[in-house]
């Protein structure tokens, strides 16, 4: 069965990906170039999908910097060292984005017949995002069948977030279980001009947290 | 109060947006260039901006030929003189379109501060796509405010279809009343490369049909 998996190039998306193999899917990859700060993932999501020899990797572009509102989408800088039991949504929050990046893939989905969508959100060590939470997923997965060919016409589309419920000490244990290669992904979302981590963003502090948790070292970070 | 407002160049998303106007809001017109076939509508998308008094005129490149799947973004033919009456959904159709582009509409909403997103479309006079639907157009709202960090914090939005309801002709009638030129808009699926309507894609045949049942001449098509 074939299922469309968003990929970002980030160490969620893989392990969601690669659970998803291993439940049996053929994975068509979707990454989108969407004006991020952070387009080093851009090379990490081609690895990645070379990794877990995808049927399809597919990448499109769609600029939201137009749009803005983000630190990652336009020139408010990324918090440091942030607080992350702080109450409140930090600025790098990119309005709509798992809506869209949704949408985007459902529309891929129908065309290959396709009723399952994977995403690596995670709603416990993670930033507040309010487009991670399972009630969310769950509103999208009505809206899909709704708004579809494809459901009219019977198909019942299912969301599948493999990591929602698991810390990231977990997620990373389960990929290392899978035999997943870390140190072909990329997190943080404002590395220097060589791609090197800049290791207080949220996405760097929450990874190195649970790397540690977990135990392991991680490879992105070794000689 | 602001609303974005999704104008395409066509007669719906034009009444839709001044209905909108005449009702208070000011407008934010976000127009996508989606690889479509008949591209010629942004040019009246621009025309129907200004014409308008819009406050911005966002254009968006998205290109949908890569996921295909409709006969605008793909090699497949436009139908022709295709039975109106006739059960299931046409080649035109456009996978996860309205979901696509609503869900765009939302991350520019929310930046600006908008909880009123605006959409023509029509469950009456159409095609019988599954994305016109009232029940859809719930949906979104549902999940536009689950998914948002505005709907996190209190922010309600809404969907306004103020077309869905009503025939070709009413539209028409409606639009002519707030003094609307429909000479600039461009409605046909697959115009020459002139730019010249069909006249017997669905687009043409409902537009001939509205302005026919409306008692009016269509001013696209005078000298």
């Amino acid at each position: 069965m074939r299922a469309v998996v968003l990929l970002s190039g980030g160490l969620d998306s893989y392990t969601a990906a690669a659970i998803a193999k291993a439940d049996g899917f053929s994975l068509f990859a979707l990454t989108v170039r969407y004006g991020q700060r952070h387009a080093r993932e851009l090379e990490s999501a081609r690895a990645v999908a070379r990794a877990l020899a995808v049927e399809r990797h597919m990448e499109l572009d769609l600029d939201l910097r137009a749009i803005g509102g983000s630190s990652l989408t336009s020139d408010m800088p990324v918090p440091r060292n942030r607080d992350l039991g702080a109450a409140g949504i930090p600025s790098t929050y990119v309005p709509a984005r798992n809506t869209i990046f949704l949408s985007l893939a459902l529309g891929w989905a129908e065309v290959l017949g396709a009723a399952d969508l994977v995403i690596g959100v995670n709603a416990l060590d993670y930033s507040g995002y309010p487009d991670c939470r399972p009630e969310f997923v769950r509103a999208f997965e009505q809206l899909a069948t709704l708004g579809t060919r494809a459901g009219v016409e019977g198909a019942r589309f299912r969301v599948h977030t493999p990591l929602i419920a698991l810390s990231k000490a977990e997620i990373i244990t389960r990929g290392m279980a899978l035999g997943l290669d870390y140190g072909l992904t990329h997190s943080c979302y404002a590395p220097d001009a060589g791609g090197v981590p800049c290791g207080r963003c949220d996405s760097c502090v929450l990874r190195a947290r649970g790397f540690s948790e977990a135990g392991m070292a991680d490879p992105l970070l070794l000689g």
